[in-house]
């Protein structure tokens, strides 16, 4: 860190390098685990089982990510918003780019899928914030249990 | 409201009063909606889009729900979030009760699609809170959007 940014004092300022910093190991850890699959659901799996193993290794960083999501400061909800968005429509991209569309039954919008999955995790993740306790175990089991449900109502029956 | 309570001056009784009024306003808007279709996603549809009736109805009232939802003060969060489990599970019940499972394709645990859609719900109120703007013609369309996808995946072919 430039230590003109601490000297200068500006705690917006210190708080946003933290908060980056701490999304791009995020990003890294989850990135790492991906691999050639084409099944828009593995590459799900693996994402969040990444980001499960994020969670047991440094959970303190973990913690304030979550935090940072949650913020209710106006000032520095209003500038991680615009963040979130971008970090959002990637990497969804992420997923979908290397997705095969023909394992999925005709007519299906992924897109509208992954805003629900994505729904759906939000709401673990403020349960954790909310406890205050972070639980990768619980979280990889009950997100493993659902994704076998989307794949035999999402895929074609040969796909399952 | 009893006078006892106002002039004992005890802000937290007051506020889980009032919150204990709002939600039954909120309850009672949503179950006058109720009719007898057996079907799950109609249900579904008959509450959210009461809820949004209520929202435009009562904007300030719907606020103040949401805005108890997601409370940082943890000694109000602690006291609501056992409502909330316990306002959850009776809202499940209520949708699951009267819902023909026959309708849907076979295996398709009901509890799990409800909890997703709940989720996703979810982080559509966090959007209203976080940006402190109420949008229930929006809530509307998107939610209808989603129905049609899932009753194409989750029911069996005859009932889509």
């Amino acid at each position: 860190m430039s230590a003109w940014l601490v000297a200068r004092g500006n705690k917006k300022e210190l708080y946003l390098y933290l908060w980056e910093h701490a999304c791009r190991l995020y990003r890294e850890k989850v990135r790492k685990g991906d691999t050639q699959t084409t099944d828009l659901f593995e590459i799900l799996c693996q994402r969040v089982l990444a980001g499960c193993v994020f969670m047991r290794e440094a959970p303190t960083i973990y913690l304030f990510i979550l935090r940072a999501f949650f913020e209710e400061n106006p000032e520095i909800r209003e500038e991680l918003q615009n963040h979130y968005k971008t970090a959002y429509l990637h990497g969804t991209e992420d997923i979908r780019g290397p997705a095969d569309m023909d394992l999925f039954r005709p007519g299906i919008d992924t897109r509208l899928l992954l805003e629900e999955i994505n729904g759906y995790l939000l709401s673990c993740y403020w349960k954790m914030f909310s406890t205050g306790e972070l639980n990768p175990d619980s979280l990889e089991k009950d997100f493993l249990k659902r994704v076998g449900q989307w794949k035999r109502v999402y895929l074609k029956e040969r796909n399952h």
